[in-house]
C-alpha cells in the first residue's frame, strides 16, 4: 500500500451480559451483569468515542442456544447470549449521550414487517443526526422463526428471496417516497410538506404489499449505512448489491483472496469496488511486557466456561458438541467423520491434530492477538496490508478491553497512521466514505427514485 | 369525596409535528417542527417533570389521515399527524433524560409479532427503571391495515379475537416465563441464572403460536401499566378484563355513569373496582386575567388550518367531511341524514342547531377550559369531583402549553390538593396505584404465573 491508510474500527458487543467472553462476566472489574443500567452502556459508547472509534455494532439473536445437549440449560446458567435485550432500544439512547460515534443494528427480516421497520430506523437516524447503520440478517437460529410464527426455518433460497423483497420495500420507503425538497416548513404559508413530492410506493411483491407513502419525513441518511456478513454464495451475491460493508472472520493468510472475492461482487452488480469496505474479525489481549500480556491471556482462558464456548459453538456450528469427548484427539474426531461440515472446517484449523478435543476448542475460543501495544499495532498493520478496510473487535472483558483501548492502542494507532485522528464532519456514511450522506446513485436503493429520473 | 384527592396528569402527545393543535405549529414560539431534535423533546419531558406530571403519553398513528377530499394531501401539507416518527425510539432517550415522569407507548396490535414486542417493553422498561406503559390499541385506520400486510381491516371482531391472543403471548412471557429467584448471577460459581425457573410458554393460539423463553430478564414491572381507550362494548369488556387505566373523552355532565360502567367491566372480570384509574381528556386556555385568556383562545382558534380539522373529523369519523357545506345549517345537516353515525353523534352536540357547519367545527375542534389559573382548577376540581382519577392534556402549542403548566397551573393545583406534590418512590405502577410493581393477582396477566400456583 501507498503512504498510511487509516483502518475503521468497530466495537462487536450485543446487548446481553456475555457475548464472546465465554463467562468471564463474573471476572473482578467486568461490569457486564449491569446489561440493564443505562449508565453502564453509556460509558461503554463514550470509552469507544475516547478511543475514536468509528462505530458500537450491535449484534443479535432472537432465540437462545439450545443444541449443546439438545437444551437451553447450559446458555441460560451462563448467561451465553441469553438474556439479550433489544438493542434498538439501547441505541437511541447511547446516540443522545455521544457525538460521532455511530451505531449498527443487527436486525433479522423475519423480525418485524419492512414497512413499521422502515420508520425505526428512519427515526434513529434522525435522532442521531444521521449515525446508524444496519446489520442486514438472513440467517438466524431454528429457534427465532418457532417464536416469530415462521415454524422451522425456511430454506436458504426462500430467504433470500425474502431478503430481496424486504429490502426493496425499505429502499422504496426510504429512498423513493419523499423526495428531496419536500418538506417546506414554510410557517407563513402554514404549510409543511408539498403532497406533490410524497408519494405511495405501491409495492407488490412475492412477500410483502406496501402502499406507503413512508410515515416519516427523510432522515439524514435516507438509507442507514448497510452492513452484512459475507458467507455463502448466495449471501455473497446479496450482499455484493446491497452492502456498503462487509464483515467476515477470515483467516489474514488468505484474506486477500476472500477480500477479491467481495469486491468483484459489488462489481458484478454494476457498483464500485470502492463502494465496499470490508473488515475483519480482531481480537486481542494487551499487556505493558509481551510476559503481562500472556500471563493476561492465560489467566482469562483459565477463567473462562467451557460450557458456555461448547454452548456457543454448538449453535455457530449446527450440533451437539457434546458429541464429541473431551479428551478425544482431533485426528479421531476427523477420521471418525463425525459432525457437521461447519464443525470438521473448524476442526482441520488445528495446529496439531493430537490435541484433545477441549484444548482445540479453548484455544479456538481465544485466538486473540498477544502481545505490547506495539505488538498488536504491528498486527493491525498486516491486515491493512492484504487490504482490509477495517476491525470488528470483540470485547474479552468488558468495560477493560474498551479502557485498554481508549489508553494504550489508539494513541499508538494514531501515530502509526493505523487510525485516523479525530472524526470526519457529518453523517456516519460521510465519516466513513469520505463522500455524501446518502448511497451513490449506482446502489439499488437509490435506484428506486422515480423522481429523480 | 371525602378530603382531598389528588389526581393523575398525563400529558398527551404524538411524535409529530402537528398533533391536535390544528396547524399552530406555525405560531411563535412553537418547536414543534424541530420534530427529529431530541433536544426539543428533552425539553418537553423535563418541563413535564417540573410540572410534576404523571405521564408522557404518545399516541401513534401507521398510515396517514386520507378521507378528506378522498386523499391523504391535506394531511400531509398541514403535517397533520404525518409525517409521524416511531415514539418507541423516542422513549429511552427521554426516560434517561429525566427521573420520575411516566411514558406511554402506543402500539397496535398489528404492527410488530408480539413475540418481538415483548422483547421491546421488557427492554424499554429496564432501561427506564420501570417508568413505562403501554396503550393498547385493537382499532387503527384502514391504511395502516394496507400497509403492513393485512389487506384491508379487519371485522371488530376478528380484531378483539387477535388482541386477546396477542396479549396472551406477551403476559405469558413477561410473567410466566421467568420466575422471581431466576437470576442469581452468582460471580462465585459462574452462574448467571437458573435454567430450572426459566420457561417456554408453549403458547398455541388462534392467531400466534410462540414457544419462549422470553429474551429478557424480568424488567422492574414485568408488565408494564396497561393503557386502553374504551369505547365500542366489545372493547369495553377487553378494557375491563386488561386495563389499569382508562381514558375517553366523555362530557363532564355524562361522566360519573360512564365512570361506574368501566369500573363495572373491571369488576365482572374478577378485578377490584379500584384497579382501574378513569382518566379525562381535558384542555386548557390559561391567561392572567379571564378577558386575557378569552383573547388567547380566541387567537390560536383563528390561527388554525380549518383544513387540517377537517383533515382530522374525516379520518376520526370515517367520512369525507368535505361532503359536509361549510355553510350548511347543523340542523339541515342532521336532517338530510348524511354522514356516519358518528358524525351525527358529533353534530348533536352543538349548541346552536342553527350555527354553520364551519362554526360548529371549529368550535368543536376548541372546547378548551379556557380562563385564569384558578378558574382551570375550578374545573379540574369539579371533574375530579364526579370521580375522574386523572386528565389527559393534549397541548395547545408546544411547548408554550407544558410553560403555562409548570409556572402557573401546577403550584394551585398542588396549593388546593389537586395535585400530589413531590413524586412517590418506585415504578410508575407504585406511583400511580401506591401499592407494589406489579400487576394485582387478580389480572389475568398474572394468573398466567404456572410457578406461583
Amino acid at each position: 500500500m501507498s503512504g498510511p491508510r487509516p483502518l475503521i474500527y468497530s466495537a462487536f458487543n450485543e446487548f446481553v451480559v456475555s457475548h464472546h467472553d465465554h463467562g468471564l462476566w463474573n471476572q473482578p472489574g467486568s461490569r457486564q451483569l449491569e446489561i440493564g443500567s443505562v449508565d453502564y452502556w453509556v460509558d461503554v459508547a463514550r470509552t469507544l468515542e475516547r478511543a475514536n472509534f468509528d462505530l458500537l455494532f450491535f449484534a443479535d439473536v432472537l432465540a437462545p442456544y439450545d443444541l449443546y445437549r439438545g437444551s437451553r440449560d447450559a446458555a441460560i446458567a451462563s448467561a451465553m447470549q441469553i438474556p439479550v435485550n433489544d438493542p434498538a432500544q439501547l441505541i437511541p439512547v447511547l446516540a443522545y449521550a455521544t457525538e460521532n460515534l455511530g451505531f449498527a443494528l443487527t436486525q433479522n427480516l423475519l423480525q418485524e414487517h419492512p414497512y413499521a421497520f422502515a420508520r425505526k430506523m428512519s427515526t434513529m437516524d434522525q435522532l442521531s443526526g444521521g449515525r446508524i447503520a444496519w446489520n442486514i440478517v438472513t440467517s438466524f437460529l431454528p429457534g427465532a422463526g418457532r417464536n416469530l410464527g415462521f415454524g422451522g426455518l425456511p430454506t436458504h433460497e426462500e430467504r433470500y428471496g425474502r431478503a430481496d423483497d424486504f429490502v426493496d420495500v425499505v429502499y422504496k420507503l426510504w429512498e423513493d417516497s419523499w423526495e428531496d425538497g419536500a418538506v417546506v416548513a414554510d410557517r407563513g404559508r402554514q404549510r409543511y410538506a408539498d403532497p406533490a413530492k410524497v408519494h405511495t410506493i405501491d409495492h407488490v411483491g412475492p412477500y410483502y404489499d406496501v402502499v406507503g407513502p413512508h410515515l416519516t419525513a427523510p432522515s439524514p441518511q435516507r438509507t442507514p449505512v448497510l452492513f452484512q456478513a459475507a458467507a455463502s454464495s448466495v449471501g455473497i451475491d446479496f450482499a455484493g448489491r446491497n452492502a456498503e460493508i462487509l464483515f467476515t472472520s477470515f483467516e489474514r493468510q488468505s484474506a486477500a483472496a476472500s477480500i477479491e472475492q467481495l469486491r468483484g461482487a459489488a462489481e458484478a452488480s454494476g457498483r464500485s469496488r470502492d463502494d465496499v469496505k470490508i473488515f475483519a474479525a480482531f481480537s486481542f489481549v494487551l499487556g505493558s511486557t509481551e510476559a503481562e500480556a500472556q500471563r493476561l491471556a492465560r489467566e482469562a482462558a483459565d477463567a473462562q466456561s467451557l460450557e458456555s464456548i461448547l454452548v456457543k459453538y454448538s449453535g455457530f456450528w449446527g450440533m451437539d458438541l457434546d458429541l464429541f469427548p473431551l479428551d478425544a484427539r482431533i485426528a479421531d474426531l476427523l477420521e471418525a467423520g463425525r459432525g457437521t461440515p461447519a464443525a470438521a472446517y473448524a476442526l482441520r484449523t488445528a495446529p496439531d491434530a493430537s490435541w484433545s478435543f477441549e484444548r482445540f476448542i479453548r484455544w479456538f475460543a481465544n485466538q486473540h492477538t498477544v502481545g505490547t501495544p506495539e505488538q498488536i499495532a504491528d498486527e493491525i498493520e498486516r491486515w491493512r496490508d492484504v487490504g482490509i478496510d477495517g476491525l470488528n473487535i470483540p470485547y474479552i472483558i468488558s468495560p477493560g478491553t474498551y479502557d485498554d483501548l481508549a489508553d494504550h492502542l489508539t494513541p499508538l494507532l494514531q501515530r502509526r497512521g493505523l487510525m485516523a485522528s479525530g472524526y470526519r464532519e457529518g453523517t456516519l456514511r460521510e465519516k466513513l466514505f469520505g463522500r455524501g450522506p446518502y448511497l451513490p446513485d449506482t446502489h439499488p436503493a437509490r435506484r428506486t427514485r422515480r423522481w429523480a429520473r
